[in-house]
C-alpha cells in the first residue's frame, strides 16, 4: 500500500539500506527479500505488482521454488488467484504429468529441470510470472516456456529487484514481453558499495 | 478467518476433496498446499494458526523452504512478525555465519543440512516453528536444533497437516514440545483412498 503514489523508492531505500554487494555481482537482500522475509513489506511489493496487472484478467501467478514463493504469494493475495511454484527437483509428490523446461542457475552453477503439473495450467489461464531477481532471466524464460507449452496466456512478468547490468530483461523488453520490476539496479560496486537504481 | 469457531473441517473437506493418497504413505496435497497453492485458503489456515500463538509474544515464524514458505508468510502476516526460511542447500549468497541441522528426508531419501544466518536469529527472539506437513519430524527436529543453538525461546510447532500414523507428533509431544497440528491423520488408504482424521 505504501508504495502507491510513492512509485517504488522505499524498495531502493531497503536495497541502499539492508543489501550486500559481494565479488561476482552478487547482491545479497537475506534480510528481507529471500532468507529472512519482512512479510509486510513484501506484502506491499505485491500489492504493487498486482496493481500493474490488475486489468488483466490473471487466472494464476507462476513462480519457481524457493525465494519467488515469498513474493508470488501477496501478488496472488491482491489479485485473489491461485499461484503455483514452478518445482526445481522430482520429487515423489509431483505426478509424471508435467510441463518442464531447462534452467542454467547463475547462483549455483549448474543446469536443473523446472517442472509444473499439467493439470494445474491450462489454455484458458492468464499468467504473471512473477520472481525475486532477473538477471540473465534465464528462470523467466524457463516459466514463459512452460506458461507456452500449457497454451496459457502470459499477461507479463513481475520482478522485484532486476539486475539492469545484465542482459535478461532488455532482452525480455526486445521479445515484446511486458516486464514490470519494481527497482533496477544499473551499476553496482562490490568494493565502495555504491547502488545506482535506473529512473 | 472462516477456520475460527468451525475448529478446522474445512481442511478435512479439503483433504478428502483433494488430496490424492499414494503407496509408501504419500499424501498429495498439491491443489492447494505445495505447488499450487489456494492462496485464500492458506490465509486462512495461517490465521488459525496464528490464532493459537497470538498471547505468546512471537517475534519470528521459522520455516525450511520450500513449501514451507506458502504456510509460513500468513502466519508472520497474521502475528505482525517477520518470517525466515531455512536453506536446504550452501548458496553463495549464505554467508558462512550460520546454524546448521543435519535432517533426513523421507520425500527425498537423502540427509541436507539445514541452514539459518545467525544475524537473524538471537536468543531474545521467541519463535513459532511452522511446517506443511508432520511425518517423522525429522525437519522440525532440525529447525528445533537451529532454534536452540541460538539461544532462542520456542513457543511451538504449527503444522498444517500431521501423518498420525508416524511417530514425529508422538515424541514431540512426549518431549512437552506444544505442537498445533490443524489436520491429524491417524490411517489412510491407498486402495480404497480412505482417510481417517483424529478427534
Amino acid at each position: 500500500m505504501f508504495f502507491r503514489g510513492v512509485n517504488v523508492d522505499l524498495l531502493h531505500e531497503k536495497i541502499i539500506s539492508d543489501g550486500k554487494i559481494f565479488a561476482g555481482n552478487i547482491l545479497k537482500v537475506d534480510s528481507f527479500l529471500n532468507h529472512q522475509i519482512d512479510v509486510t513489506f513484501m506484502e506491499a511489493l505485491g500489492e504493487e505488482i498486482a496493481r500493474r496487472f490488475s486489468s488483466d484478467g490473471v487466472t494464476k501467478v507462476l513462480t519457481v521454488e524457493a525465494s519467488g514463493i515469498a513474493i508470488a504469494f501477496p501478488v496472488a493475495q491482491s489479485l485473489g488467484c491461485d499461484m503455483i511454484f514452478a518445482k526445481k527437483s522430482q520429487t515423489k509428490n509431483l505426478g509424471s504429468s508435467v510441463y518442464s523446461s531447462p534452467v542454467e542457475s547463475f547462483t549455483h552453477g549448474c543446469v536443473y529441470d523446472i517442472r509444473v503439473a499439467k493439470e494445474y495450467l491450462h489454455d484458458d489461464d492468464v499468467v504473471v510470472i512473477v520472481d525475486d531477481f532477473l538477471a540473465n532471466g534465464n528462470a523467466v524464460r524457463g516459466l514463459i516456456d512452460i506458461v507456452s507449452q500449457a497454451g496459457a496466456t502470459l499477461a507479463g512478468v513481475g520482478i522485484a529487484i532486476e539486475k539492469g547490468f545484465q542482459d535478461g530483461g532488455k532482452k525480455l523488453r526486445d521479445d515484446g514481453i511486458r516486464l514490470e520490476s519494481m527497482a533496477i539496479i544499473d551499476e553496482m560496486d562490490a568494493v565502495d558499495g555504491e547502488i545506482v537504481f535506473r529512473d
